[in-house]
């Protein structure tokens, strides 16, 4: 039984005021609130059992190296991936994707070669591609997005030529809130032989991911979207990938041995996690995931899908406010402008005073803000802990923006 | 003045026990302990003040952002670096090395050019540059050190060549605890054109660091070994290079606009951080740093000293054990084995049932192992909250392993 007041409790920061005004945090899309379990945890790890990992024999190193290896296995769990061993820790999307580019497309991509995308991407799923255009000559084909914001599979897979070698799609879009079936590009990608690569930094935040469904070779998370702390991540890579994957960055953990005039690396997926990793926030990732499925993931997509329906009903009682993204089945995330030309800016400061934590900007994806023929927008997203409540105090201080700067 | 006793009470786990025993932890070289306003900053980043950084305008972002960018005004009066903005926050000495191999290295670097590094760097300050050798033929030029574990600055000097396009070089031996004189150094592989990479993962933990003194072109630090947050860090970049060195991991953060054809990045340092950062991981190293400020880094190197004097005097005493690297200004790093043949890894499990926590291995520094003719060695390092008592449980237990394996 998912009781959101209950829920709410374990998140320590839900019961602070804004301005006097009870917190109403709707910029979880940018980063999520950390539970009171995921806190205990980072507690625990510098306060009783800290040590550095994998190179020690002492207790405290024994003791810090099984929570963080554990962690390995807990996102499998999560992700709904075959082997704990497939998982590579880092600190989020953005390294791991870099990882990506870095280590398996840039020693095999040639100028000509292509990476299809969506206009809808993260700027983390867009520059590292960038890198390999400017550096390398190697093409981005765009993919559009329908009038609804909604993405067709078919037109992934329509812009797949024989030039090309990745597919990079996100799974949901911070912006739109738009699902994009993966599973099905997934399939015919690989029946093209193409490689794909899905970002779940929002898609795994929203609903129960099943990494063997999907068959995607390259899925990266980042835990701070995952209620876990920041600088925590992950990605999974399908075998085959990793064992064409060379290795990323360099340093201790990594190598088997180390010469002057030679260099071994270890078996991975210690072979991509160079140096000291962020012991401590991995493990308080791990606590995040057990969490989120304590709650059942999917119990989370249904309180979600319930604020996502009562939220659109909502706005679309405002002829004032122009809605981003209008597909049926998308995650509750609401990017908007208001008739009127107020600055989304100047609304978030707005709501702000309201105790409405939003955000306005180009949220890192300039190419859907030029495709919606906006340079920004306001985003209000919602997380597991939001309320109907907490909706008509946003719609309430939108109304008062409306008044404000119509 | 630097009373060891109250210092101790500021760390929570060293009240712990282990095996029934008080936790003597000589393992600060592999990663320090925290104190608790460390802990209570990510307790407070976590609990009260969380949102993501740099891209919102609500009160909670607005307040992360300035929490985080603080941290590198206080890193920068750590180093002693002439402008904050010289300070790129990253999540330790891995990456901060890693960028410079892939950022500024890789590009200006063709087959047989040189870099010039001692046999006793870390795996950190080795494999990146290895990289460079496997995929553009780059020479490494390997300096070696005398007798006691020095390194004569000349004998760096002397290595370079005019092919060399990079001197990088520990500041503080993580195996041996020598002194590296980084200064002389910068000064004369300066005067020859040569830029100067300085590891200073140990130098910056054991004794102030004036980074306008040493003049050196980069400088790494990592978090956890400064008593922070474990994935926190951060490389200064000497403005020339900053400007010839091009972006490393792509993401949101670092870029100035992104088009489907086209990208222009972000003023430095952000051209350097993509992504959402370790932000609270970011804030407890800013606490850390703010600490040892407080305790006065002088003061820690004096207590330091004393420590090391007397577990010189205490090991020399101890005719069946071999220590390495004896320089007199060495720090209170004590790497050894004893007579008899006895693994590293037993003696290890022997003093860890005495409390006492060493590491055993080759410490990321396989080539210094190399060097001594040895695979592995048994290090106690020692903190700023170590005490002579505790050298005494060291040698008590050291006694009790050559009894066991003699």
């Amino acid at each position: 039984m998912f009781d959101v007041n209950k829920i709410r409790g374990d998140f320590p920061i839900l019961s602070r005021t804004i301005h006097g005004k009870p917190l109403v945090y709707l910029d979880s899309g940018a980063s999520a609130q950390k539970p009171q379990v995921v806190i205990d945890a980072i507690l625990r790890g510098y306060g009783e059992e800290y040590a550095n990992v994998h190179r020690g024999l002492h207790h405290l190193s024994n003791l810090s190296t099984e929570r963080y290896e554990a962690v390995r296995g807990t996102i499998a769990r999560f992700l709904n991936a075959a082997d704990p061993e497939s998982i590579i820790l880092n600190t989020g999307t953005t390294e791991g994707i870099n990882m990506v580019a870095y280590g398996w497309a840039m020693p095999r991509m040639e100028a000509g070669d292509e990476i299809v995308l969506s206009v809808m991407e993260h700027h983390a799923n867009i520059v590292p591609w960038h890198f390999l255009r400017e550096r390398q000559g190697v093409n981005l084909r765009w993919v559009d997005i329908d009038q609804d914001g909604g993405l067709d599979p078919q037109a992934v897979i329509d812009a797949i030529t024989p030039r090309t070698k990745l597919v990079a799609i996100t799974q949901l879009s911070n912006v739109l809130g738009t699902r994009v079936d993966v599973a099905a590009i997934t399939r015919a990608a690989h029946e093209k032989g193409v490689p794909v690569l899905v970002d779940g930094s929002q898609g795994a935040v929203h609903a129960p991911v099943d990494l063997q469904a999907i068959g995607c070779d390259f899925y990266v998370i980042t835990g701070h979207k995952l209620y876990g702390p920041s600088g925590s991540g992950a990605i999974y890579v399908a075998p085959e990938r990793m064992a064409e994957m060379r290795p990323f960055m360099g340093g201790g953990d990594m190598i088997r041995e180390v010469r002057k005039d030679h260099v071994t690396y270890n078996d991975p997926p210690m072979k991509f996690e160079a140096g000291t990793p962020s012991i401590v926030s991995a493990i308080g990732l791990g606590a995040a995931l057990e969490y989120l499925m304590d709650l059942g993931m999917e119990n989370v997509a249904a309180h979600e899908g319930d604020l996502r329906d009562y939220a659109v009903q909502r706005l679309s009682g405002l002829n004032w406010l122009n809605l981003q993204g209008t597909t049926a089945d998308k995650a509750a995330i609401f990017s908007f402008t208001l008739n009127g030309g107020a600055h989304p800016h100047d609304i978030s400061t707005v709501l702000d005073k309201k105790g409405v934590a939003v955000r306005a900007g180009h949220h890192c994806a300039q190419p859907l803000m030029e495709h919606l023929g906006v340079s920004a927008t306001c985003r209000a997203s919602f997380g597991l802990y939001n309320t109907r409540e907490e909706v008509d105090v946003l719609v309430e201080a939108l109304e008062l923006c409306h008044e404000l700067f119509a």
